[in-house]
């Protein structure tokens, strides 16, 4: 268990530990994949969540997964560019990933961030809305460690 | 300041900290843009970096970095993957990033991370030594934030 004052310092401000879905750069499932090699190397995270027509988070997509796909298209060694705009984002996407809510225990959170770069906040409704990344949870694990030594004695047992 | 009992369960087994350079994939500056392609889409790291023929480190590489590079070599829109083999990983590299050394403070070192994956751990002589990720530190910081409660009382100053 994580003490009861750790845990209200790392949540101080909960909505900034989100990135909010309109300020994430996403891809449709049913987008090209030469469309998402060029929206993912303008973007500054190299794993961009894919939602479908419906808002709902249905994969992960990178340039190596695009690279991968269009390398086993084919003779393995080779990398198939001629293949980019016959493929769709839904063909080469990661669909095995953790997702969250806004109420998941920040426990559960950084459980989680161990594993992945980001991890993909959903609506009760399951809709897309936001992530939540390893960033954001250092800075503010390094605020809480700061701000427990200003706030707090801390005595061993 | 991070309290002193915090430090010490942030870094108990420091060592395991680091992921050591024998366990790094690593390119060389004077690789070609399609070898390393290849090597970054079967890695698991999205980002990793370039050492010399001296072995000191002098960049990182990611797949979008050569993306952007090759697009560049021309018209904007349109990715020039013919440029792949004749440009060499030098080119595409990113030249401004961080490292630390073994005795760098871990508060710098969780500084650092904030705005970078992983940072590059070098010898007194500029050597490659390693990397230290933001997925071991969340680890160490889940461990830290678990047995301060078994390990000490926290009292509101």
């Amino acid at each position: 268990m994580i003490h009861r004052k750790l845990e209200e310092l790392l949540l101080e401000e909960r909505d900034k530990l989100y990135v909010p879905a309109k300020n994430v750069a996403i891809l449709l499932d049913s987008n090209t994949l030469d469309h998402a090699m060029l929206v993912l190397s303008q973007v500054h995270y190299s794993v961009i969540p894919v939602i479908n027509k419906d808002n709902h988070i249905v994969g992960l997509i990178s340039i190596p997964m695009i690279i991968h796909q269009i390398m086993n298209e084919g003779s393995k060694d080779t990398i198939h560019f001629s293949q980019l705009h016959k493929l769709k984002v839904k063909d080469a996407m990661q669909t095995d990933f953790p997702t969250v809510h806004q109420d998941t225990d920040f426990e559960d959170v950084l459980n989680r961030l161990v594993n992945h770069n980001f991890l993909c906040l959903e609506t009760d409704e399951h809709k897309f809305a936001g992530i939540i990344t390893r960033k954001e949870v250092l800075k503010r694990v390094n605020y809480t460690l700061h701000e427990i030594d200003k706030q707090c004695i801390l005595t061993e047992k």
